[in-house]
């Protein structure tokens, strides 16, 4: 960036993140502090994300695109608690204040956030390693939220929408699977612009058809994992029955199996159910225009069972990702 | 760190984050969102800093004095508004996870989060450079937040504490100036453990006594700024009447000027009030334990002048710290 262009972090922060429209909160960006008033009788869900190059996404990566998705992986956890975003604080460290890449995130972002009604009220600005950390607010009932610990036996399993298809580009983008060019694309729009599952996660709680729920981030056999340690049950997993991704739906059983059941990077909802709900929860996913499979069932007895479509046990040989052991 | 002592980042949140004492969240670390319960007819203060090393701290900063700052510089925020610190979320990126550093960063974060009754309700860890980020929620009732908006000419001009010290530090520290051992360790102990001014803060908010405020952290002139922009007034101030720390105060008057006026790093609060409300906020300042000095007036003629003790103008050639210019 030309020196006579440079821009100052209040130009900076003035010119691509204060907007000029009307919000829900109280007291915007410009303060020492955002000030929100909470609506009667709700709770506040808040969650937190950060992201960093190299780690979450490549160096390099298309601005417009990591405005999206920095805000999706956020909203994907109000989704799972079925909580409505109302807000969010972005702080972001960049090595420096270019316009060009400014503008494209901001784009990505705004874009998304404007399609949940969820506001940008404050944040941070700094010079640094490329490093973008968001915290969402959403707002629920009480007694509504989708809690990982309320799974109970004979629950059916469901995930939404498909699996694998972001893990599929990883392994593209590697070079350790050839893809054609247009499906490394439709994959890798999967990786790079996930669709948070807000408005089926809220439909869910809302209509109090869901029992436990978590989004599907690091793979659905690690994230399921989750609700079983916090709800004391076991469960089996009907591997084969895993709606995969239109791309990787083309690929072999083995790497199917494996995509889908802990390919990570999905961002889809795994959620538990009685029995009872199916009929409801099939009419529901419908109306949000979000695809929900049943895929197996939560039991008493401790522990994951994966089987394939037959019931016989499969050893898929996963492992969930760890930051600090990957 | 040696393999079979590897921590999982599951395992680091679990040991180092998670407490076993009961905090006012309605649902704390360990599922996809915290969730919070509103006090009633109150509303939320919130607000995000981000730390990088190299800019806010030295590469291998002591991790207690980290973990203390990370959260002062947040509350300080709360400060500013008046609100009551109530809980934060903590992301944090990490090199690699290290027992020690952890312990101590843990220790200083809840020593202070503690001393203010603020629970840390979520957050995320990962791997990648040295980043801590903070958002910080407070509560206060409608109508009583401290913003910068709000002088009116013919207000004092207040700072609490002492100002310049943690400037002073720094020169120290580069060896701009020189310092004995001592001189160095209390002025660099306003640098590293500032103590954010959340009993005056909220004291003035909830007595009414205070129009405008803000947190002096990019020096006080350039923060006074905003409290003018925002407000549209004007304002002298008093450089000379400017309460210097304890090491600047045997420092030179030039210095003394330059670090008080633009120091930076202070984490003091600069408010406006009411001369009706003079003997009050003395009153107030002195049951809170935290100094307040008048060191100014706000006036309707735009723009900031420097005068002396004699009133004459002053031309410090100060500028304010800017994170992309510097």
């Amino acid at each position: 960036m030309a020196p006579h262009d440079a821009l100052s972090e209040f130009d900076l922060i003035k010119h691509y993140f204060v907007r000029q429209r009307p919000g829900r909160a109280t007291l915007g960006i410009g303060d020492d502090c955002a000030l929100m008033t909470p609506a009667a009788g709700k709770q506040i869900a808040i969650s937190s994300d950060m992201l960093v190059e190299d780690r979450h996404f490549f160096a390099g990566a298309d601005a417009r695109m990591l405005g999206h998705k920095s805000l999706a992986v956020n909203l994907s956890d109000l989704a799972a608690m079925g909580a409505r975003p109302v807000a969010f604080t972005l702080a972001l460290a960049l090595p420096q204040a270019e316009r060009a890449w400014l503008a494209g995130f901001a784009e990505g972002l705004f874009a998304l956030a404007d399609a949940f009604d969820c506001e940008l009220i404050g944040g941070d600005t700094t010079k640094g390693p490329l490093n973008i950390c968001i915290t969402v607010f959403g707002e629920l009932a009480p007694g509504q939220a989708l809690r990982r610990s309320a799974a109970v036996a004979g629950d059916d399993i469901w995930v939404s929408g498909t699996l694998g298809d972001a893990r599929l580009a990883l392994a593209g983008y590697r070079m350790e699977q050839e893809l054609s060019p247009a499906d490394l694309a439709t994959a890798g729009a999967r990786m790079h612009t996930p669709t948070p599952r807000v408005t089926l996660g809220c439909a869910l709680a809302e209509a109090g058809l869901a029992h436990a729920a978590i989004d599907i981030s690091d793979g659905l056999v690690g994230d399921l994992g989750h609700i079983l340690k916090a709800s004391r049950v076991g469960a089996t997993l009907d591997v084969d029955a895993l709606p995969a991704g239109p791309v990787l739906a083309r690929q072999d059983a083995q790497l199917r199996r494996r995509y889908t059941a802990a390919g990570g990077d999905d961002y889809e909802l795994c959620f538990t159910a009685p029995a009872s709900s199916r009929d409801a929860i099939a009419a529901l996913a419908i109306s949000c225009g979000t695809p929900a499979t049943r895929v197996g069932r939560i039991e008493t007895h401790a522990g994951l069972r994966l089987v394939d479509a037959a019931g016989q046990p499969l050893d898929l040989q996963l492992s969930s990702f760890d930051h600090f052991s990957d």
